[in-house]
């Protein structure tokens, strides 16, 4: 009880140090690949930059791990925070959860389970696409036989592998380039599975309450009773 | 409940207004984009009544919001009605519901949900993939390196793309194609997402009502009980 | 209840010949596409045989609903046989369905609906690929600008459509092949839907069977109680 | 239950040495094909390697059906041992079983059903990708026309295949790896179907464990009661 409540004591703390981190992070990487116009000194900075957030990371995770006294279970209970750390890039996704809390306190209902899921998939998604297409032009706009070479065309190629679409009209073709794209194809199957599972689970949602509503309605003209609380059902427009 | 009866009245009487202006915002959008014959006066006249219409769908939700009383959630709980908003073409798929209406008043029971969610589907998408393949040939057929020729070609590549297959014998070049192709891959993960999940919830659905009819039949040579009452299970032809 | 055993012995009747015709079906197809050393005439007979049982099934289809007395709600109502007439290759899909009745009949218990939808899915995607290997086969081989050039080459193409991977590098140029690419992609997305919604729908049915032997073993130390009756669990190896 | 016993003692006795010849079918394969450098005569000696090892399991499998005294209900009651059969390669996949007879042994809760699906999952495909990878390149790299050359292209192909994106930029051109690759984009789907149906199956879960603690706590402010058994719910971070 008493490491958990010096855990959230510690969270409450690092939230807005490690929110303005990984801001910085996503920004200063971008400026280091996209400003081919910068002086050498500034995009030094901005790598300097990006590794010193990455370092702030780091230490807020080694000290929630000593405070959790957890020892290796840690890594296994805390998989998602571990994520974060190696894909610092996800870090803006907890934004979701500062929003809730505010919500709550607020006494409005918290954001529904499909709400999040979609919002913490769009948002990932989105934030690990833009962070891959940078990655992939720094590989792939100055190896010889490119087909990415402009961050447009980074940015479209991601798009398409995202979706699984994969048209391959430009395609990595360095090392590097191929391994970021591996790992993109995977958050392809991720976004797919949680678009996929969301909707499947969504649906039965509204089966079984539908069931429901039927078996409290006793006519037989199927006259859709007044439901007394379904809050589960999405509005209908 | 004044604000709800008044909102039912705007409804009804904009129903079939508004449902011409849907047919005619696609038909004319289609001529303005396909008839490369027509004098440019017709052509201009195409585009006038297809920004007219939109025009039309912008005051009924302007009308909608205000008589709803609701403020800013309108846009959330009608985010169904916000994207119809911003894509008119999916007006047309309201015909569903008013066919249901229709079927509801005779004394027929509703489409099932799994119908339901396939016919919203299957017409969302194919409006939408209409919709697509025109705007990406408007903006390719011209494009410098463009492999979208003809509106054949547009389709073509339009139904690889939601099918999430791309071949990538004909892409999008321009930034402007691109941009509606990915808008097109997005409606393909759904349209994915719509189909596995339907089919996933159909057959758990199948499941618990087979395993509810053995607990039913209590002899245990798996003779199949005549079930009672067994409307969610699809005729088997 | 008169139509329905009229129906019923209608079927028992024309089981056998329509069987043979769907074979008959496939087959004569099949040499008229790709036997190019046979003599015209033995390809034009083979074509006659390949209408003859398309005419078969229209016969079959037009009677039992004669039979049913259902007027216009028969083709809704028996929407898999409306397909099948549309599609007669997946006629040999009934073949799973005598099986079934076979099996039943000598006191075993019927397939399991998970291995059911597995092997009508495999074998439907298998028939209709193959179909559709074919039709495209005689589309395209003999169209200028073609890659799809060998049958081999189309059966890759087939492979790599409906799996939703999309390689590319053979595609259909003639508006009639890719009209039927655009049914195999349909076909791929069902098929996608199938595999996803089984595994869905299996590890939906084995977490609550789990959750339920928990529940019955009241000890805490996680021993897996003997289920007394999981037949629902497939057998583990 | 006598031979229930005599099969348990079999298993236990070679599982050792089963686990050694996968490994070593694994290994002596990818020399015998990616060394190139090696005199003839050690390629064949893994070659031969490789067929033993093989033969092992067709020994160990041949010893498990005579065990059962099943007959011919065999193959269909222990298919995945079958599908080991064939595909030796999945055979390391049992480590998983052998970890989780360690865990449970030591007083550990299992793994959970999501982990151990994952778990599964992840590894059979990165064995199956990884020796297809093999196969294709041994197949490939000499063909006439071959886009895949190098074996970094191979696993390349192997990785766009499995995520279904398919680029298309290296694909196989001779039979035998097109052969390899339709088994391959089997195994995509396959672990498209499982990656999207744990995360469904896993949301539903959460789903019904949180409608069970609403309905628990019976202040309609929605404060989240304190749940009094939550060991499904996944650690939240």
């Amino acid at each position: 009880m008493d490491d958990d409540s010096r855990t959230t004591r510690w969270e409450h703390r690092a939230e807005v140090p490690l929110a303005v981190a990984s801001m910085l992070f996503l920004t200063a990487y971008a400026i280091h690949v996209l400003a081919h116009g910068l002086p050498e000194a500034w995009r030094d900075l901005c790598l300097a930059v990006t590794l010193a957030s990455w370092g702030m990371f780091a230490v807020d995770y080694a000290v929630r791990w000593r405070l959790s006294g957890q020892g290796h279970r840690f890594v296994r209970t805390h998989w998602l925070d571990t994520v974060v750390l190696v894909l610092p890039l996800l870090r803006p996704v907890r934004v979701v959860k500062v929003y809730e809390a505010v919500q709550r306190r607020q006494g409005r209902p918290r954001l529904s389970l499909h709400a999040r899921v979609i919002t913490y998939a769009g948002l990932s998604v989105a934030l690990l696409g833009f962070a891959g297409a940078l990655a992939v032009y720094q590989q792939e706009h100055a190896a010889p036989g490119a087909t990415i070479r402009t961050f447009g065309d980074s940015v479209w190629w991601t798009c398409s592998t995202l979706a699984t679409v994969g048209y391959g009209d430009v395609t990595p073709v360095t090392a590097a380039g191929r391994v970021i794209a591996v790992g993109l194809m995977a958050c392809g199957l991720a976004l797919l599975g949680a678009v996929t599972g969301s909707f499947s689970a969504w649906l039965l949602q509204v089966f079984s309450s539908e069931d429901e509503r039927r078996a409290a309605a006793p006519a037989p003209d199927e006259r859709p009773a007044a439901p007394p609380a379904n809050r589960e059902r999405p509005p209908e427009s």
